[in-house]
Formats: structure tokens, C-alpha cells, sequence
């Protein structure tokens, strides 16, 4: 469009060095919205030329010329003290809502808009954690918006197979997180007739997944890892399979961290495998302790564990190993001995279970429990149905978990009860096998001179 | 799912008479979201059975019991008087921002939630006018979501043809507003090869077009409707098309009014037509002055027509006319003459082209454009290119609009400008021809005296 | 593609008036296939701007000029009576095809050869009645490749609903020819949530419906039209259902006549309501008895049905009518009778619903029922399950059907066998009600004396 | 379906032995059709559950029940005799043409039918080499029904990319047999954005490639293979792109074999590339000369190349080298050569290129050209335009090309000519590089006395 646009051009010829300032002060400006896809467009091309120094920049000038006008606030929460009404909380809104909220909207109308601002809150995190930043209040900002765009309503659920176009299976050995796709011949037995794969997808980011979760068929529940990870393990046929493992869930955009989505894909993927499997009734993850290895290491942790409360246990149930972890630090003697051979690791599998079981259900870190998965499938309305010690020995299953790995598993008809009994009472359900366990190992951790072993 | 919720349904039993309030209480409460999409389902359910009573009752209830909380309001501004920062702003925009807010968001996870709070907006809108009513702020609630969940990033641009789907070609038939659509072979023609159809759908709503416009394709700047409207009508070859009127803009869902799309379908539409029918210049509308008859009786309107005006301005540029209308009211008059025999009317087509240009630029109601059609297309950068006496003299045509029709008409190289020129100093760019009767036009109303035709 | 082709557009050029002839020799003759494309499209083109005429001189010049060659059959012949074996066959076989079916093939290879040749065929079947011309062996020919094209495995079962593109809808309310579909309003019913209505596409013809089906779903075998046909009908609530009525089954290009798809279209879409309604158990047709007025009137048909026979079987089964008839001719006075008043009519049903009966299973023309559409539906394994006097007291059911309809009903269980007894045996499976009728009607058929009613 | 074909089955199980002559028998003698698609159905699964040895009897029995009746063809052609005319001929055709044509076809009706008869013949075709075996007629009659079925008009033409589903893309790493492609990163270059690769595809196989040609664009005429086959080759910029190399073509399916898709191939894609890429002029292939080695050690080739011919080309073209090949045989002593570095090497450029020039015009088995390929391109109108020693150094390029590549360039104004030059009369359009060497080659080849260079 030759002449159109000349005087803005102009305008910023002459201003270069504070382009952004100057665009999105414009964009914002705007009473009517005849350029708006123009200037939103530009902004987001000067932003995917940025580099990290530029960005920084970028979000200070959000973070500083974009959030509220205090004296406006004063103003108008006077008005609202004076005379609280619909009236005089309409300006107050207008007042308290940081100007940068409508900014994001207005780049939102723009192709690519949302994908841009999905990027843009990526690299926001990253800087998140540097010294000297703070842009708390920008993220909240951004948050608050995606959380809105990105609600339930909003996403498409499809189903990922061998038939789906490569450019999209691709994305997923990409973002893979929890067990690595080992490249293409892996990603095909994941899609195999014994597995299932569901994504959510949202219409302003067509043809990438936000999030993928990957399912194992199976005749029974599954405690360990290697039978799903093996390429060569043979495909079960479908209509022996009365049982679904959840066995990786993986968020792809960084940029959609807190959003919350697996809750919504865990239970719109239980209606889908009810309809296309009726013989599947049972509903459970293969999940990691992510935290628990750190746990046993966290001094700070007071209400934790202690390598001092790991030791008592080990004595308590592995008294026979007393004698290879004596006067070693516990953790470390205990990493070593999961490294032993088969037959002697055997005598680890209840110390273990009930260690875990003890983490899970009491470790705590500021109020909420330590492991965050636990929190998640639980607060979903998932029991604690098994735990299984060395399900996963790959070297970062025996980092991070200790080699062990939990069922979670969702039952229609309890989730909600669940669901309330834990997020109200922070009461956990409990398969039938841990239950008994359970009460042992309370009453141990309640009160560890007690916790001898019958 | 036998037995789930089962405590939920009782106590929703107990408490029948109040069944939303507790659902809505109850959906907004969960720190968790176990339930949500099941209470978000129960109350769209609950509000689809609801007759116009119970929605009354339903809004009333949203409006005082999910507003914000006034004494955490003061608190919050207290706090951030104090010490005006980031940290103090987030509790008070938590406070300031209506609970009602986010139990919208929630009830848009459920499966229909889109399309149920659209329609109650609808609803809400179709009460707002009546007495006793104050859902203001309610509203503003809605559409403060709407704008956001509607943005241009998320709707989708479909061409309508004859090759779309019968279902959603009847919705045409039923929301077409501007030139009713009579029947099947009047939509056929409306979509045949010298025609072009756009609408834009929301992936929330799916197969619901939430704004359409038709288009003629003809090989010169249309003034009369008829033959756009005439179903057998020869069709032009395409090849022979230079110009496309934009004949008819539809919004089609009550529960949108006021969120803005027609600024963005009438842009986009201009580059897909630009990409498919390189041989089309002109881009202009067929256009309605909705309003023109309202203004010349609008005895309150101070700064607009008055039948003295009227009066005036028939004597100044029709004195031959003046025996015809002397003595009686001059609107009458008027529209007495319109129905007059075509050789008769001729000698008011000067008049009225001048009366109507009178009005189009120079009315105004509360420091507006009078004409909303004529704010709408000015605001977007189009030009005021040609009125047409008799453009339309269907019974509606002349009794909102004397039988006038505008073309307002958009060149893209001069959009942003224009758009710029309207808004901050209420500019109107004028087409060649209506220039020069401008002025005069201008001089005659600004100084009545002066009106005499040289 | 300037300079292409030149060679063969100059000798084009200088031989206007044998174009066809030249065209389809050069395609023919083509050892190579470079230039096939090209002129097949010429040749479609040409076709294409043929009057009736034209059409008839290519019609004449195919079968005069593409038929084989007689001498080399004879050689071929005597070769292989000399030695009868695959090496002697394959010349004799490539002999004896004419080349016009070599020629149909490579014009099906140009963009819309097949739907030419689909035309060409309705053509040449118009034709196929006036005297003087033969266009057997040229029909042959056509019909021979068009069995291959359009065989069962290239045919694509798509369900028709009112989400299906408006111009592919256009093309029932043409093609239907059954019960006349009375514009849009109609055609809506007709698929409404209680209908069903199915089509067979082919690859080639991508858009256009070869063969289609409309089927109502009821809770009990019906034998009237009307209900079926009334748009004002209250629709069904599909739970309810139990029972599946084919009422409209219609050909749409007469280029494909004898070209069988009914048969499987009728299997398939068994196989598809089972699938999608198990409630479904019973599937019959509502048909008409399209030569059933003619049957009683043709005196040439020695085994048919006579004036004679006819008034025996009034006098019969109706002796209170035979004042009325009396001295009559029996079939006009039959067609009287039908338009009396209901109370009157009713004692026609018994006598209506036998004479039927024994046209259906006992008039025969050469060898063949006599009706065709009893013919298709028993020889596909149908059962004759009732005959319904008044089903259809429209004009056209009148005239031909003398008000008359048929179920034809298909059990899954019994086609197979119903087929072979029907093809074998010429035997008729009958619905328990007709079994008793039968034996009585087929004696008195057999033996006119003793056709008196006990 | 209980019940259902209960007498069939019962007569099956008597009769295990025959079951497959007994199905077809049964399907071919049916007049009607009813049980058409379960008699096609069980003669499916009973193939696809045979062995070798069952598919050997079950093709012998083809062969032998299912091939015309001498009688019927002597009494049928002495009819035709007497009296040649469209009413002899028809019974003629009848039986001439094997009743296992209409079996055939009659196979195809059912699911799957089309598949299991492509994959018959590509088990006949393996077998038909095997000793004892005559299966010509009966690969005649699935051919001649293929070629009616495989048509043009039946091929839906498909842009391969990345964007493809992974099950299609998997086939083409699959049946590529030109240049091997490694795994999924190599695919993944294979169809980066300066590469194109189209498919045809036909509706009863519908998920299967039955055809694809991979191009590479660039911005010359390409004659080494390596940059194309290089994974970490820079994608160049498709606005630089004047020359879309056509680099391997496959036919996908054994049962295809010579029913000829490539020729119709090339030229749509040619049409798509012109319509996607304007700039893109040229259009050539980089094509193998699968037979050079062969025909220089073919000693039954009396028209064909020698070792003795060979070594006087070298003697000629290349003194230089005589030292090194004399005494030895020409052959060996080449390929040797071929091993040398590429200094060494560079003396064989010419004496390669004159050599594949001559052999690439020349030389002829039983009248063809000796060389499939330049058949091919040659045959479908292409020039063969250049030369190049050395474009394919892989093991299989030196093996059965040693080392060289052609170009046959599509000019499509000259494509018509070309073709018909070839066809008639032989002559091969030579790009201008080669035309000079051409005389010379080719007086050296008519009269190997004067072939000494001047």
C-alpha cells in the first residue's frame, strides 16, 4: 500500500530509538480501530526481531509506562468510598486495570497475535527468575488474559495417530518431556493399536498441540516403565485390553505455564476412551515422584524429610540392610543399594514403597504437599491407588524418584468426592493395598518412637 | 454416573427455591476444578429451562450478589494509598474486579457455555430498556469478556456460497436484516457467480456465522438497489467486474451487540477479494440513512433538522416545488412528493441529494454523527463518495431513508488517514462529486441566511 | 500453450467438416500417449457444442467407423479354430472388441471424460427409440465400460443431510422423481432428525449424486404415502423408532440406466441404519405398482391380466359392486369407483388389495414379472410383505397404481435364500398376511371357474 | 447374521477341497446379485490367507475353468460368418472375452476388492518368471481390466509434504526405489520447501500412493545427484528457483505394473508447478541409464554395443588411456577408471559422455531403444538434453550407469512434436550441447572405421 500509512512512517522514521514506546503507545491511543491491525502487526514484527537484551527493555517499558495511573486510582477509589455504587466502580475498574491489558488485547487482533504474546510470556518467565526483575505484575497481566482465551471452551480435543500429519507428530517428539521420544520409530509404537494419543489444540495456535497425553492399553495396571518404552514389545490386541495408563503428560508451550489444562484433557480423554473402548474400565497413571530424592535431601524442609527420619526407616523396615548403611549418610547409601543387583534389591521394595507412601501423603512444603503431581491428580479427584518401587530405573527415574513410580487412578464415580475431600480436609483416598500400609506409616511419621515394625 | 455427586444432588434437593444461587456460589468457591464443568453444565441447563421470569430473577440475583465486596474494596485502596506498588495494586484489582467475572469464565468451560452466555446477553439486552431494570453493570461485565473471547485473532473468515451447507445458508435467510432475503431463490441468486458472501464464525460457536456481509460484483458504482436485488437479474461475468458494493452487513447474534467485527470483515473481505479479483478496484457500500426521517421530526434535537430547516432548504433548492408544500408540514410534504410519478419526482433529486449530505455531515446527537451507518464507515476510513435520490424505494427504504441511498467507499491508501481525520477532529472526506456541494451545503447550515442558491 | 499443437491445429483447419472423424482416429491411432490428453479434451469439447443433429452424425459415425473389423475377425477366427489357445485367443479377442471402446477410454482420461460420457450415453439412449437408428452394439459398448467404471468398489455411500452443501441438496429436489420434492421447505423435512436419506457418489463425478434414497423412520410398517410426505408431519423422536420405510429411491443420470446400484445402495445403508439406530429391526419399502393399470389394460399381454378377468374378480370379491360396474367397462368403472367417498371406497380394499396381489406374483410379461419394481426388490431377497389399498390416492398413484402401495420388506436373515428361490425358481417369499390371500388368488388365477369366494 | 447363507455354508463345509472354484463358480453363475458381495467377500479372505503354493494352484485353475469355451467361440464366429453384423458380433464378443474378466470385476465389488486384486497380480507377475507357468492370458485379462479401472480420469493428483500424515509419508520411504531415503530426516528434506513431491492416488485404494515423482527446484539445470540426496543441503529460497528438477519417480504397486501413470504424471505436475511458480521455467529430469552397463557386456545384442566397439570408443576418445586399458578387458578396465581420483577421472568426461550418447540413441533391443527410461521421457515428448559423466558416484549409479546421469528436459511447446518425431519415425530431439556431438557419434556408430576424432 504505496502512500498509505506516510505520515506514521514518517513519525517514526524521526523517532527510532523509542519505536515501542511509541507503537503501542499509539495502538493504545486510538479511539477508533482503522489502523489497529497495522500498528499490532508492526509490534509484533519489532518484537520477533528482538533480541534478549532488547526484550528486557521491552518488558521494563510494559512493566513501567503500562501499568495504572495511581492518582487515577486515588480519584476514583475516593468516588467509590464516598458513594459505593455500579456508578462509581466502573471507573474504579477502569482505573485499577493496568492499561497493558487492553495493549495485549489489541496485539491479540493481529495475525499471529497470539502466538506472539504465547512466546512473548515464554521469554518473560525465563528472565523471571534473574536478579533485579520483577515482572510479577506484567505476568499477571498476561495471565490473566490467557487464561481467559485459552478456557475450556476454547480448545479442541483431537486425537493424535500415525495418520496425523507429520509437521504436528513432530512437535511431539519436540516437546516430549517426561520420557524422551527416541526419534521416529519410537513415536510409532507410541501411536500404535495399543496406544492412544489425545491433544488439546486452540484456534489461534492451529497446528500446535498445547498440551499431549500419551495412554498405554493394557490387561492390567502397570507399574513399570520399560514395557511401555520398549519399541519392540508386542502390540496388544484391543479387545483384551480392559485397562488405560496414563503414562506422560506434557505441557509444550512455556509460554502457557499455570494455565491449567491436563485437568480438562485427563477427563475429556476418559470420555473418549469410554466411548471407543467399553471393555476399558479402569483409569490410571504411570507417575513419577518428581520431588522425592530432593525431599530426603532438604534440610530446610522441617516438617520434610530428614535424613535422620530416612535412616529410622530404613532401620525399621530393612533391618538387614542396617548393617550396609550404617554410618553412611542414608541418602547416598540408599542410592548405591538401588544400584545393587536384582536379587538384592528385592529387600528395598517395601522400605521404599512406605518411604514414598510416607512423602506423598505427608511431606509438605508450605502448606501444600511437597510432590506436585501428587497434587495434581489428587486435587483432579484421583486415589493413591499403588506405588512401585524400581518401575522406573532409567537414569532419571533413579535421580528424581529413586526408581519409583505411582498409579494414580480415576474413577468416575469418586473423583468429585475426592476432588472435595482433598481440596477442603487435604484428606487423601487411598487404593485398598495402601490403605493398610497407610496407617502404619502415619502413625510412624505422627510418631516416630513408635513406628518399630510389629 | 451412578452415585457421582451424589451428596451434591442431595443437598441441591433440600434447596430447591434457590437452586442457581447455590449452583453458581458453589461453581465460583472450588479452589479446585474437579466439579466445575459439571456445575458449569447444570447451571447452563438450568438457565436454557428458565422462562423470562426466572431469568429476571437470575440477573437480578448475578447483579447483587456477585458484585464486588465494598469493604475489601476500601481495604484494598487503603492499602494501596499507603504504599502505591505492584504488590498493593494486584489485591485491589482482585477486589475490584466482580466475583460475577469469574463465574462467567467458569461457566464457559462447559460444553455450550459460549453460546448460553451469548444468548444471555441477549436476553439481558431485550430487558434492559425496561423500567425498574439497572443491568448495567452486569452488561459490562459480559461484553468486558466478550471483547476479549471475541477478538479478531480468534474468528475465522469463511467465503458463503452455494456450496456452503443448508444449514448454515438458512441462518442467512433468518438473520438477513438489512434486504430481507425472500426465500431460497432469492438466497440463490444473492450467491451466484457475480456475488460474494463472507462471514465470520467463532470457534466456540461453530457453525454459527456471527457477522455476514454480501457483495455485488457490477462494472460501475451501484446507487439503486433494485437490480442487486432483483432475482432474475442477468449475472455479470466476473471478468467484467471492476467494482464491489457491499450491499448488506448483518450482525447476527442480539448477545454481541456492541462488540466490534464489522471493521475487521469489511477489511479482510476488501484483501481476499483484492487476491481473488485482481481487476476489481472499487470498493464501496450500497448504504441506508437509517435515521434521515427521524432527524427532519427530531423537534429536540437543537443542533440538528428542524421542519423549519427542512422548509427552508425545499424552498431554497426547489422553488418551483414550494406551491406544493406551502402550508403544510414540510415532511408530509415530502413524502407525499416521493410517491409522486417519476417525472414529478425528478425535480427532487437535487434537494434531496443536498438535504441528505446536510444531514450526513453536519447532524448530530450528543456531539455524535446522527447517522450511526455514516459513523461506522467514516470511523473505519471510508470516504462519503455519492448519495443517490431514489435509490431505494422499497416501503422501508422510504420510510426510514426518503428513498436515499449513500455509497461510502474505501480506498485502501487513504483509510488509515481518514480514519485518523474523523476521529480526532471529526474530518469528512468527501468524494469529487459531493465536494463542491458541500461547501454550499456547509455555508446554508452553518448561516441559514445565506442558504440562497447563487 | 502458443505454437503447440500447430501442426495438427493446420490440417485441423483445412479439414473442417470431418473434425470428429479426424479427432477420434488420432486419438485412436496414438501409439504413444503424448498427445492423448489434448485431444480428448478437443473431442469433449466438440461433443459438448453439438446440437441434436451433430449429435446424431457422431452417433453414426461411431457405430459405422469404430466397430471391428470383419476381416481380420475371420482371420483371427480361422487361426483360432486351427489351434485353439491363449496365443490364438488374444488376437481374436483384440479383434472382435471394437475400437470404440479403446476410444471411450481415452476420452474418460481427459478432465470431465466421464461425465461427458455419462451425457453422451442419455444422448444416445433419447435417440435409441426413433426409428431408423441402431445404436445397440454403440450402447453395448458404453454400458460394458460404464459396468466396470461404476462398480460397487469405486462408489462412495455418503449420508444427504441438511448440513450437506446447498448444491448438492439442488440436485435431489431435480433428480427426484418418485414423490415430486416441492421446493426447500419440503426438501427440509425430508431430512429432518426422523428421515434418513442416502446417496452413492462416484470419484469421477465428484459432486453429483448418481443414485439416492430417502427413508422415513416409523414405529410401525407404513402403508400411506401422505403422513410421509406432509412437511407439516410432527417428527419422531428417533428412540421411538423401530422401523425404517424406503419410500423414494431414484437414478439421477439417464446416461447410467441399467447400470445396477440400487441393489447395493439398498444393502448398504441396511448395514449403515443398524449401525446407527440398533433400535431399528424392521426395514421395508413403501412402493408403487407402476404398470399396474397398464397390466389390466394391455390385451396384447395373453398371460396378463384382462377387462375379462378383471370384472370376474370384481364380480368376486365385490358382489355388491357389480350393479355399479355392471355392463361397464370394468376398468373405468373400477377408476370411478376409487374417487367415491371414503365410505364407499372401504369395500374396495379387500378386492383392490387381491387383484394386486395376484398382478404382483402371477402377471408376467416374456417371461418376466410383469412389474419391474417387484422384480428388483424380490430378485434382491426381498420379502412381499403387504399391499395397502388408498396408500397413495395422489394423481400419479392413482393413475398408475390405482391408488395402490407395496412394502417390500428385507429381513438380513432371509435375502440370500429369498434371492436364489426368486432367481432359480421365480418363487415369491410372502409376509404371513399375503401367504393365506396367495393361495386363494393363485387358484383362482390358475383356474377362473373356480375363483368363487367360499 | 445367523441363518444367513446357511445352505452356502453347509455346501462349503462339505466341499473343503474345492472351496475356491466352488465361490467362484457360484459367483460368476449368480443372475441376480444379492449374494454378490459375500461370495466377493469370502473369495477375498480366502486369498488373503493363502500361501505360495495355494496362490499357484489357485491361479493354474483361473487359468484353466475360468477361460472361454472353444465351442461357444466356433459356433459364435460361424454365425458372425454367415452374417457380420452388430447381432453376431455381440454373442461373438461374449464369448471371446474369459468369463474371469467378469469374475474379476466382480471381486471388486466387494471391500477391499480393488487391493486384493492388485496385490493377485503382483503375485502372478513374480511367478510369471518361473518355469512351467503360462499365466500371459490371464495377466492379460487383469491388466486390460486395470487399465479401464486405473484410468486418468479415476487419478486424484496430491502434493506430498510435511504436512502429509506419517502413514502415507512412511509408504514413500518405503517404495522409493531410486535413491533409498535414509529415515525420517532424509523425508524430512526430501520435502523441505525448495523440493515438491506429488502423488496420485486412486479412490479404492485410497490411502496408497500409487505413483510419485520427487523435484528438487533450483536455479540451473542440475546433472550431480549428491546435493540434491545432501540432508544439510541449504534450502534455497523458492524466489530463486528458475528449474524444477523431476530426481526419482516410483511406481508404488508390483500388481501396476505397465499400466502407465508416469507420462500423465509429469505433465499435470508440470501444470501445478507453473500455477505455484511462475518463474520456474524449465523442467527436467536427472534420470539413471539403468541398462549402460549391461548393454556394454551384452553379447547377444548384436545391434548393441560390444566389448569391441567399446574399446575402440576408447581408443578414440581418449588415448590417454589406452595404455591403462590395453590388453585388458574394456569393461573392467572402465570401471576401474571410474575408482580413480577425481583428477584421473576428469579425462573420461568426454569419452563417458560420447559413449552414453551413443548408447542412449543407438542401441536397440528387438527395435526399442535399449534404454527404458530414455523410452519413456523420449516417448512423452521430452529433448534429451545433457550429459553428465560422474552426476551419480553411489554404488548403484556406477554399478548400472557407471557414474553417469541424463537430463530430459520438457519443453511443453515442443512436447506434441517431439513425441510424434519419436513415435513415427524414431527421432529423438537432442538438447543444443549434444546435437554437434551427435553427428559425430553417430557417423562413428554407422561407420566405426571413420570414428577417429579429427
Amino acid at each position: 500500500m504505496p502512500g498509505f500509512l506516510s505520515n506514521l512512517l514518517q513519525i517514526l522514521r524521526e523517532r527510532r530509538g523509542s519505536d515501542m514506546l511509541f507503537l503501542c503507545r499509539h495502538l493504545l491511543s486510538e479511539r477508533g480501530e482503522a489502523s489497529q491491525t497495522v500498528l499490532a502487526e508492526r509490534i509484533i514484527k519489532a518484537y520477533m526481531e528482538m533480541n534478549a537484551a532488547d526484550r528486557l527493555k521491552f518488558f521494563e517499558m510494559l512493566a513501567r509506562d503500562f501499568g495504572p495511573d495511581p492518582a487515577a486510582i486515588s480519584r476514583a477509589a475516593a468516588e467509590y468510598e464516598k458513594n459505593p455504587s455500579a456508578e462509581t466502580l466502573a471507573p474504579l475498574f477502569a482505573a485499577v486495570e493496568p492499561p497493558r491489558q487492553e495493549l495485549i488485547r489489541r496485539i491479540n487482533t493481529a495475525s499471529h497475535g497470539t502466538e506472539t504474546l504465547v512466546t512473548m510470556r515464554g521469554h518473560l518467565l525465563e528472565l523471571a527468575g534473574s536478579k533485579g526483575t520483577n515482572f510479577a505484575a506484567l505476568d499477571a497481566d498476561l495471565r490473566h488474559l490467557f487464561k481467559s482465551w485459552f478456557n475450556r471452551g476454547f480448545l479442541r480435543l483431537e486425537r493424535i495417530s500415525w495418520k496425523t500429519p507429520a509437521h504436528v507428530l513432530e512437535k511431539l517428539i519436540h516437546y516430549e518431556a517426561v520420557h524422551e521420544i527416541n526419534g521416529w520409530p519410537d513415536l510409532r509404537r507410541r501411536l500404535a493399536a495399543d496406544r492412544r494419543c489425545f491433544a488439546f489444540f486452540h484456534p489461534a495456535l492451529d497446528e500446535e498441540p498445547i498440551i499431549f497425553i500419551e495412554i498405554a492399553l493394557s490387561n492390567q495396571l502397570v507399574g513399570e516403565l520399560e514395557p511401555l518404552l520398549d519399541i519392540q514389545a508386542p502390540v496388544l490386541a484391543t479387545e483384551k485390553a480392559n485397562t488405560a495408563i496414563f503414562y506422560s503428560i506434557n505441557n509444550c508451550l512455556a509460554g502457557l505455564r499455570a494455565i491449567p489444562f491436563g485437568n480438562f484433557l485427563i477427563k475429556q480423554v476418559v470420555v473418549e476412551l469410554a466411548a471407543e473402548l467399553p471393555d476399558v474400565k479402569n483409569y490410571a497413571t504411570l507417575s513419577p515422584l518428581p520431588r522425592f530424592a530432593r525431599a530426603l535431601k532438604d534440610d530446610r524442609n522441617a516438617d520434610g524429610f530428614t535424613r535422620e527420619r530416612l535412616s529410622r526407616l530404613l532401620a525399621d523396615y530393612a533391618e538387614d540392610l542396617t548393617a550396609a548403611t550404617r554410618e553412611r549418610d542414608p541418602v547416598e547409601a540408599f542410592q548405591d543399594l538401588l544400584q545393587a543387583p536384582l536379587a538384592n534389591r528385592k529387600v528395598l521394595t517395601a522400605p521404599l514403597e512406605r518411604l514414598a507412601l510416607a512423602y506423598l501423603t505427608e511431606a509438605r512444603d508450605g502448606g501444600r504437599l511437597y510432590d506436585p503431581v501428587a497434587s495434581f491428580h489428587l486435587a483432579n479427584g484421583a486415589r493413591l491407588e499403588r506405588i512401585n518401587a524400581f518401575g522406573n530405573l532409567r537414569p532419571y527415574g533413579l535421580e528424581a524418584s529413586f526408581g519409583l513410580t505411582v498409579n494414580y487412578r480415576y474413577l468416575p464415580d469418586e473423583v468429585e468426592e475426592n476432588h472435595e475431600q482433598f481440596v477442603r480436609n487435604g484428606q487423601i483416598r487411598l487404593g485398598g493395598g495402601l490403605a493398610r500400609d497407610f496407617r502404619e506409616v502415619s502413625a510412624a511419621w505422627q510418631n516416630p518412637q513408635r513406628a518399630k515394625r510389629a
